[in-house]
């Protein structure tokens, strides 16, 4: 998509075509973080996407900077930083720690506490690494900084992400115009306004639902690749490959999750499958009868007609005949 | 979300609680791509999240492999490796490469090219970065393996992406049953049976619209930002950080897509602020026109009446009052 004002399929040397190599490297999507340290009372901080786990054991991280950015030498001369992933809904935070010089007041508009050598841990975020230097080294035109984690936290919620130049979220983040919505179509005869309208309360629609059934999911303690290996084991008993594959889940996601439905009992291994017991079961059930319970409150007010002429619609929208 | 089963906000040492550690680093979304080598006759490929850009001159990547990786040795004394970045339809690609050791006959179910040192190049992806080795040391229980970039390319497409343990894509994989669809609700009384496959609808509606206008954007040879920029010059004219503000767009995407706008006459900088020119005014025309077309050959069959009914529908969804 980014990619459609250069040259599509053709290959470029990244060595003399610095903007070739920047489209090819944003096609790899990332999460967003803001590096934070402290310079004595000097607040720093600074959007960066290049963070990567490096080591589980002993447990390191690594992220880069550029040489040339005006914040690179305070940085370089921390011990301690902390690494705040941001969520969907801080794409403004994203925003205001890239500028670079950093603006006066950075710390003011954010709420902020104290972490590993007086670093600002940011709120709002769905995870922090609080890290000591560990090593810094120069590469190319950029520093590698690796990081050994002395602690770090999680908290529920959608992580922002940042694919072909966009800031985007899984359930925020709807443009405007996302569905080419536009002055000028108002200009333009019959249904042209409605429908680009209509086609942005399609995606509002599809996101709220989405945001709300993961609240009650949610309240069940469960996560999403947990609910979905329940459903899946109620079919039959699965392999750890079967369930990845039907659940859409990485094979350490599918492992996490299954070891922690052991732990509670919901679910037993045997042979190379897994199946679920009657507790297992009893927490599927729960899950489907608060889908139940959310679905009902949503659709408890429309009429069964207005529903039947709503899909009816949709699936014109979901298969375009074009 | 991933989150839910462990201690929210709790903080928690990594160097003791590895569960803990792999649950924040699950937090920050990657990419996802497979890294290809040759051994000789033998063709190796292993699927890798932590790639990361590392400088842009000289052009250098970055990613690790765990040392107990069966496949470590072969790709450490590989002069030569192709990061392939996996596009959104490739979910099953990465899962095939993901198994350690690899099954035999990896690359008989994938279509490649030969690439830099004979390295397989796969084909269906949205990047491919084709490198020298360029260094690699040990770093905790992995190896950093940085890569010199001798050859990239792009290819359009939404790129595969790997959040809290899940495969996600922004128009492909709509699991099941992601809002709680689920076998027992049959058994349910009313109206949930219609609930959950109604929503399931929607979210499907949502992806077909955005995925089928893409095409039309990217056959005017405008990329998501350099449309949306087009769009909110229209308005009024706009400084980059204003641009990025509204657009939702990274400050290096607005700079790009600016800078190709300006070279092709549709933008022109004005003070600190950029304006739209007659024939951007006239591409920005076009992209509404493409808009307009889309939806007539979606909506043209349908009544006025549904539309409105629908709305309502969608309405009730994308603001549930619970």
């Amino acid at each position: 998509m980014s990619s459609a004002g250069t040259d599509l399929d053709e290959a470029c040397d990244p060595r003399t075509d610095a903007r070739g190599f920047r489209d090819a490297l944003g096609q790899f999507g990332t999460g967003v973080t803001v590096v934070t340290t402290r310079d004595g009372d000097a607040l720093v901080g600074m959007t960066a996407n290049s963070f990567s786990a490096l080591s589980l054991d002993p447990p390191l991280i690594l992220w880069s900077i550029r040489q040339a950015s005006k914040r690179a030498r305070v940085i370089l001369r921390a011990q301690a930083f902390v690494v705040n992933v941001l969520a969907d809904t801080q794409s403004g935070v994203a925003r205001a720690f890239a500028s670079d010089p950093a603006p006066t007041g950075l710390f003011d508009d954010v709420s902020w506490s104290e972490g590993l050598g007086g670093c600002p841990v940011l709120a709002g975020t769905v995870a922090r690494f609080e890290c000591r230097q560990h090593e810094v080294r120069r590469a190319g035109d950029h520093h590698l900084i690796v990081g050994a984690v002395e602690r770090c936290s999680v908290t529920a919620g959608s992580p922002l992400l940042f694919v072909q130049g966009e800031f985007v979220g899984r359930h925020a983040l709807t443009p405007d115009d996302e569905i080419g919505a536009d002055e000028s179509a108002t200009e333009a005869p019959g249904h042209s306004e409605d429908a680009a309208s209509f086609a942005r309360v399609v995606t509002a629609a599809s996101y709220g639902l989405s945001r709300r059934f993961d609240e009650y999911r949610a309240r069940l303690g469960l996560t999403v690749g947990e609910g979905r290996i329940l459903e899946r084991l109620s079919r039959r008993p699965m392999t750890v490959d079967e369930l990845g594959e039907s659940a859409y889940l990485g094979p350490r996601a599918v492992e996490d999750a299954v070891e922690r439905l052991t732990r509670t009992a919901c679910v037993v291994r045997s042979g190379d499958r897994f199946e679920l017991t009657e507790a297992g079961d009893l927490c599927r059930r729960r899950l489907a009868e608060a889908a139940e319970e959310f679905h009902g409150t949503v659709l408890d007010e429309i009429p069964q007609s207005d529903l039947r002429v709503a899909r009816r619609v949709l699936e014109t929208f979901a298969n375009p005949s074009v």
